[in-house]
């Protein structure tokens, strides 16, 4: 989910990425995903803590970006206008690169251990948020409610993206995911 | 999570939750488990997979329970409103005992192993209602946003449960964070 890197870090992204879609996630090993961009095993784990790991570079930054934009809303934003404000930030880290994104989508739902990984950087993304907004003197259930559902709508937008064509745009699904969750909580 | 179990697994998941409060879930073996209320490790096996599992027990039913309540919503509930008769339907699972359900809250945060295995019931609750609004002809994103957004409800609702006073009502609680949600993502 990182952008892109140059040198041996993106290299190294790139080639565990085709190998797991290749070959599968379990059957690849550190050592082959390093052979196969010239590197060695030693090089790998300077870049990344093992296998899975490589696959999730870049969560932290996507995680403090958001939170970081939730903070410098507007002091009259509302959580859910604040929230929205970290969604729009998001972008920066994840629209880049469609193929890349939907691959790395295909091996994560394939594993039930990467999806596992998933959900948890998806609850420290809502986490980062919820905090953030406590700290705007939002109370903690709304804060809850606001980050999580906002993180539902991340989520979702972008799991419309990556199964979807390649041209579509994530920030007008991330917009249109947002408007249809309001649309779809409305008392009726 | 799961009702007071009367026989052999009730006594063996009272016993595990008092000894991983007052020791630590880390430091409790399955064989201290057993012993403590008279058993053998082999009958602890019987019931439970294992040390986490004990305090996972009844996840299938109520997932199973909340869907099962979405697909009986009448044919004119929009999802919110079908979403809302899962939530309506944990509550018979859930609701009884006031300690219990804030000790086992109280392991599960203290440990990060934990704290993601209720993650992943938590997700398998989104899905299953999820699942259940497809099949009653809900657009696959909709269905998504309403259920992870009546999860979050969920799950909102039932830690202030848990972490506040024994007294309060877990259906009020979670009729007033559904109300909030939709206050929370109103447009404004």
């Amino acid at each position: 989910m990182a952008r892109w890197q140059e040198g041996a870090a993106g290299r190294l992204q790139g080639a565990a990425l085709r190998l797991y879609a290749e070959r599968g996630y379990e059957q690849t090993t550190v050592a082959e995903i390093a052979s196969e961009v010239g590197l060695t095993a030693r090089t790998f784990f300077r870049y990344f803590a093992d296998k899975r790991e490589v696959l999730f570079a870049g969560s932290a930054q996507l995680r403090d970006g958001m939170a970081a934009a939730v903070a410098g809303a507007p002091a009259t934003a509302g959580p859910m206008a604040a929230v929205s404000a970290g969604l729009e930030a998001s972008l920066a880290f994840l629209g880049g690169d469609h193929a890349h994104s939907s691959a790395r989508h295909s091996v994560i739902t394939a594993n039930a251990e990467l999806r596992e990984r998933e959900l948890i950087k998806m609850a420290s993304l809502a986490e980062a948020m919820a905090e953030a907004l406590c700290r705007r003197g939002v109370p903690a259930a709304d804060a809850s409610l606001a980050a999580e559902a906002g993180t539902v709508v991340f989520r979702v937008a972008f799991e419309q993206w990556v199964t979807g064509p390649p041209d579509a745009s994530l920030p007008d699904l991330m917009h249109a995911t947002l408007a249809r969750l309001t649309e779809v909580t409305a008392p009726r």
